[in-house]
C-alpha cells in the first residue's frame, strides 16, 4: 500500500466517526466476496486467447470512453488517444497525454476507479501520475503487463471473479463461451447476454441487411414478421443453451405499445423497403420490446431495459471515430406511461424478471421505485453509466429504498469495457452500501445486525436472485 | 419501551453528536403537541360507531395499500391479504404472511411506521415480528384490540388528536360529521373535505350517472353547465356549514385552462351522451379546476391540488381487486405552465389558499417553491404519498426552504387510511423538522432560538393558518 | 463583529468537526481573493456618477426582486415596496414593512445574503432587524450611505472587486464603459456583455420597432435577414472593442435548430409585418441562437445560454409593475436534443466557449454534465437564480463533479441587481466549495493538497479561463 489517499482503508466511508465505525464493520462482511458481474462489455475471446495485454494505452485508455471523454473535453483529439482504431499518436505518446492531464480526473468517478486500479491492481502509487513520470510509469506498466500473472485468466483469479456476463449479437455463435464452459482449467462462469438491438432499430444503418439475414438464418424458413419472431425465439433458446440467463435491451425510449401482427408485418415490409417513417420505426421498436417481454414468459430469460440515451450526439466525431466514443448523452423520458402496456400485461408474473435501468436520476423516486415496489416482475436497476458514481450511488439508495426497501434491487452492474476497473467498481459499490446502511444504523432506523444481513444480500444474493444466476 | 431501535429516543436524528444535541432540544418543543391532520382518508363513521377493531389484519394490513404493495411486489397474491374485500386467506393466515415477510420492510417508510405502531401504540417489540411469532403476536394484538382503551375514540385521546379531516363525496350528507360535532363527549374536530373528483373525470366509469344525479339533486333546478356549477356551489356551502375548510382535487394533470361557458356546455353534453373525445374530457377537467378556484374566491374554501398519478396502472389487478390497491404510479408533470391560468387570475389574492402537492420531487425547487415564493395564494404542500418518507422529507426541506423560507409550507399531511399509523407519521415529521433545523443551527445559518420558534410554527401554526382551522 | 450567527467564522461550514477543520483550512486559500463577476445586472453609470445611494429602501429593497418576492408572497403589495417605480409608501414606510417581516427570510438564500450585508458591509447586527428597530436602523443606514466611503467606487475597493460585467443592449453606445476604462483613478474592469434578446423574441412587444432600428443603424445598409446578421456582427465587434468578452442569451427554450437563410428571411418578413405564428417566432429565435454560436467561431466571444424561465407569470402584476418583479418561474426543458444542432456543429471547437446555465437542477446530472464532460466547447454554468442557494449549490457540486470533474465549471456568477450583496454572494460560493472539497478530503477521495489547488482554481482561475478575462 502506498501513502496515497487511494490506499486508505476508510476511503468513501462517512466522515462522522461513529458512523464510520459502523460502516467499517459492515464492509468486512462483503469486501472479500467474489465478484458477480451480470452485465458488461468485455469479450469472451479475451479469456479464450489469454494473451498478454498489448500495452498500457491499449489496455487502459483507448477503449474506455469514460476516460477518453474527459481528455476530449479538455481539447485532446480522440485520434491522439487512438480511439476507434485511429493512430494519431503512438501508444506511448497517448500515454503521455493522459499522464499530463491526470489532474482533470480529480473528483470524477473515472479518476477514482483509475487510481484504485493503479494502487490495488498494479501496485503503483497513483499520486505519481504526471507529465514528468509518464514514461517511467509506462515502462513499469509494460513490464507488469508482460508478466504471466497479468494475463486475463490470472487477473480473473486475482479479481475473485465468479460470474461475468458478456453482451452479444443474437447471431453470435457463442463458440468462445462454449470453449470456456468446457475448459476445466477456467473457473469463472462467462455467460452470454442476448442483445437484439441491431435488429429492432430500423433507423440505424445496416438494419435491413441484418434483419433479412436473421430471418433467413434462424427463422425456420418462415418469412416476414412471423419469421422475425421465430428467429428471435430460436436464437434466445440458443443463448439459453449456452448459459445465458438474460436479454438486454438498449431501447431509444420507454414505449412498449404492442402492434397487431398485421401492423408489425406492414411496418416490417416498409422498413425493409426503406420507406418506413420515423414514427413507424419507433412503433416497430416499441412493439419488439413488448414482444421480447412476451417471449420471457415462455423461455424465462431475465429482461433488462436501458432507454434514454442520445447516441453519437456529435455528428462530426461519429464520422471520424465511429460509435461508442463517449458522445452519448442521456435525455429525459417517462417510464410510468411508456412501460404500462408491458407491465400491465406481464408485470404481475413473479417469475418474469424485468430490470429497469436509467441514467436519469429523476425517475428513481417518481417512477422506477413505485413501479418496482408494486409489480412482482419489476426490479430497480443499479445506477448505471453517468450515475455509476459515488455521490450518485448514495443518492440512488436514498431515492429508492424508502419506497422499495432493499429487496427490489438488481445488484450492482459494472457495465464496463475496462477489465482492470472491475475490482474498483465493485469495491466502490460495496463501500457505498456500507456508507448508506451505516447512516441508517447511526440514525436508529435499522439495527446493525439487520444491516449486516442486508449488505450481504445486496452484494451477493441480489444479483444471483434477480439474474437467475 | 423495548430494546428495539424503534424505541430509541434519538431515532431519525442526525448522527453528528453536536447536531444531534441541537435536534434533541428542538424536538422537545413539539414532540407532545396535539395532532392536526388536515387531509386523510379515515371515515367519520368510525368515531360515531366507536366499535372495537375487528382483528389485526383488518385493522393493519388489508386496507393499507402502502403495506400490501410491498408484499405484492414480493409475489404475494393480494387476495391472500384480503385486499378489496377478497378472502383468499383467513385474517390469521394473512397475518402470518405479513409476519413472515417482515424483513422486506427494512428501510421503507412503511416499515418505519409499522414498527413505531408496534412499539408505541401496542407496546410490542417490533423485532419480535417473524414467522415463528406470527400467531403469538396475532393473539396479543387481538386481545389488545378487544380492550376498551383501544376503541377509535379512546385511541384519539391517546394520540392527542385535535383535528382530523376526512375526504368526502359532494353528495355525502355528512350526518356522521354532524353527529360528532354535536357530541359533547367527543373532543376532536372531525371535518369533512369537499372532494368532487368523481364529477370532473368524464373518462371514469359512472361519471355520467353521478353527474346527472348531482345536477338533479343540488342544481336548484338549473340544467346543464349552469346546473353543474350551481350544484357545486350549493354542496360546497353545505360542506362549509358542516365544518369543512378545504376542498381537495386529485386532478389528472396540472392544466387549469378555463373554457367559455358555451364550450363547457358543449363538452358536458357530449360527455353525458358518451361522445366526448379524450382531449375534450381533459379540457373539461381542466376547466373545472379553474372554476373551483373561482368559487374559492367567494366561499373561502382552501383548495388543495395533487395531480400526476397514473391510477390503477395494472389492468389485471384492477379487474380483480378494484381501485386503491397500491397500483397507482406517479408520472411527470409541469406546474409552471399548467397552473398559470389559475394563478395568474387568482394567485394574487392572499385570502385564497391554494396548496400545491406533488409526488414528483423534481418540481419542488424548479416550480413549486418559485410559485409559492411569489404568489400570496400559493403554498407548498408537504411531501406526500411516495415521498412521505424520511429521506424524501429531508430532501423536501432542502429543495424548498432556500426559495420560500418556512412560511409558505402547508404543514404536515398524513393522507392515511391507517388510523394507528397517525402518531408515527406525525412524529416522523417532527423529527425530520428537528433534523433539518438542527443542521442549519450547526452550520451557523440560523440561531437556535429562531429554530425553536420555527419548529413550533411548522408543526402547529402552519396547518392551522394554511387550512384556516 | 456582532454576536449574530451571521458573524460566525464557521458559517456554512460542515458540522462534523474533522470535516469542518479541513474546510476552514481550505477557505483560507480563497476567502480574500478579489471578486470576479462575469455576469450581472448593475449599471456602469453607477461608477461613472459615483453618487451616494439615495436611501436604504432604494438601495436594498425596491430593485431586488429576490427580496421583494418574499414580502409579496406574504401579501405585501409590491407598490408599497416601491417596485417598478411605484410609490405606494415612502421609502421609510417601505423599510418598516421589510423590517417587520424580517422573520420571513429565515432559511432563505436572500435572508442569508442580507444578514451578511448588514453584518459585514454595514456593521449592523442583523438580529436587530424588527418592527421595533426599523426606524433606528433606517436612520443608521441613511447616515452610513451618506459617508464618502459608501459611494459606489469606494465600495468597489472595499469589496475587492476586480472585474464586473454588465448586461447591455446591442445598440448601447457603451460610453460609460469607455469612460471607466479611460479613468486612471478607477481600477476595476467594468466590461459590457452583448445581450441581444430584445431582437430575437418576435413575441415580445416592441420587437419589430427595435429590430427595424437595429438593421437601419448597424446593418451597413443591407436589408432583411442579411442586414440583421450584419448588424449583429457589427455590434458584437463594437462590444469587443469596448472590452466585452461574452454574449449572453436568455432564450425561451433550448432549441437551436438552424433555418436556411430563405426561411429566416421569410419569417423575419412575417414578423415585421406582424403575421408570424408562434411556432415561426420560436423557430426564428432558435435560429438566432444557432447563428450567434456561428458568429462566436469568428469573433471569439464567449456564449452563455440560460433558457427555461416563464417570464412575468402573473399577468395582473405585470400590468401594474412591469417586468423583472420576481414573477418569473422556471419551467422544464431538455438540453440534449435542443442543443444538438449547435453542439454537433460547433461543440468540437475548443476555442469556442459555450456556457450552459439552468435553473432546473434535474438537467445537471442527466444532460449538462454529460455534455460538458464530452464537448470541448461546453461548460457547466454555475447554479443560478433560484438555485444560487446554499443547499442547491452543494447539490450542484455533487450532481456534476463525478461526471465533469472541476475543470468544466464556469466559475461563480452572482447575476445580481443588488450591489451590496456581491461580497456575500461570492463569499457564500467560496464557503460552499470549501464545504464540498472538505467532504471529499474527509472521505479520502482526494488529498487535501489537491483540494487546496482546486479551490483556488475554481474561485479565481475558472472564471478568467472560461470567460476569457
Amino acid at each position: 500500500m502506498s501513502t496515497s489517499h487511494a490506499a486508505h482503508p476508510d476511503r468513501l466511508l462517512p466522515a462522522d466517526p461513529a458512523t464510520r465505525d459502523i460502516a467499517r464493520r459492515l464492509l468486512t462482511y462483503v469486501e472479500d466476496l467474489p465478484i458477480i458481474s451480470p452485465h458488461g462489455h468485455l469479450e469472451a475471446s479475451m479469456f479464450v486467447k489469454d494473451e498478454p495485454f498489448a500495452d498500457p494505452t491499449t489496455l487502459l485508455i483507448s477503449p474506455d470512453h469514460y476516460l477518453t471523454r474527459v481528455l476530449h473535453s479538455a481539447g485532446v483529439d480522440l485520434a491522439d488517444l487512438r480511439v476507434g482504431g485511429t493512430e494519431g499518436k503512438t501508444p506511448r505518446e497517448a500515454w503521455r497525454i493522459f499522464a499530463s492531464n491526470w489532474d482533470l480526473y480529480t473528483g470524477t468517478a473515472t479518476g477514482y476507479w483509475v487510481e484504485q486500479e493503479f494502487e490495488h491492481v498494479f501496485g503503483i502509487n497513483p499520486d505519481r501520475l504526471s507529465a514528468e513520470n509518464a514514461d517511467d510509469i509506462y515502462d513499469e506498466l509494460s513490464e507488469i503487463l508482460a508478466r504471466p500473472d497479468f494475463r486475463p485468466r490470472a487477473l480473473a483469479e486475482q479479481f475473485n471473479l465468479e460470474i461475468l456476463a458478456t453482451t452479444d449479437d443474437p447471431l453470435d455463435d457463442l463458440a468462445d463461451h462454449k470453449a470456456l464452459a468446457q475448459d476445466p482449467t477456467f473457473s469463472p462462469r462467462v455467460l452470454p447476454t442476448f442483445r437484439p438491438d441491431a435488429y429492432t432499430k430500423m433507423y440505424n444503418p445496416g438494419w435491413a441487411e441484418k434483419t433479412t439475414r436473421l430471418i433467413d438464418v434462424a427463422g425456420d424458413g418462415k418469412a416476414g414478421w412471423e419469421g422475425y419472431l421465430q428467429a428471435m425465439r430460436n436464437r434466445r433458446q440458443y443463448f439459453i443453451d449456452h448459459g445465458a440467463t438474460s436479454a438486454d435491451h438498449g431501447t431509444h425510449d420507454t414505449d412498449t405499445t404492442p402492434l397487431s401482427h398485421e401492423d408489425a408485418q406492414r411496418i416490417l415490409d416498409k422498413g425493409l423497403a426503406g420507406t418506413a417513417t420515423l414514427a413507424e420505426m419507433r412503433a416497430f421498436e416499441a412493439n419488439t420490446t413488448y414482444r421480447f417481454a412476451e417471449m420471457c414468459q415462455d423461455d424465462g430469460l431475465v429482461m433488462t431495459l436501458h432507454p434514454g440515451v442520445y447516441r453519437n450526439h456529435s455528428a462530426s466525431a461519429q464520422k471520424k471515430f465511429g460509435n461508442d466514443i463517449g458522445a452519448d448523452i442521456p435525455f429525459q423520458l417517462e417510464y410510468t406511461r411508456g412501460l404500462r402496456p408491458l407491465l400491465s400485461d406481464f408485470g404481475e408474473n413473479k417469475d418474469f424478471h424485468f430490470v429497469m435501468f436509467t441514467i436519469d436520476e429523476t425517475v428513481f423516486s417518481r417512477e422506477v421505485a413505485p413501479l418496482a415496489g408494486y409489480y412482482p416482475a419489476a426490479y430497480v436497476g443499479a445506477p448505471w453509466w453517468f450515475i455509476d458514481e459515488i455521490d450518485a450511488m448514495n443518492r440512488f439508495r436514498s431515492l429508492t429504498t424508502g419506497t422499495t426497501g432493499f429487496s427490489r434491487y438488481s445488484g450492482f452492474i459494472d457495465d464496463t469495457r475496462a477489465y482492470c476497473s472491475i475490482p474498483a467498481r465493485h469495491n466502490t459499490s460495496r463501500r457505498v452500501e456500507a456508507n448508506y446502511l451505516a447512516r441508517l444504523v447511526a440514525e436508529h432506523r435499522i439495527s446493525e445486525t439487520r444491516a449486516s444481513e442486508i449488505i450481504v444480500d445486496l452484494i451477493d444474493a441480489s444479483p444471483r436472485r434477480v439474474f437467475k444466476l
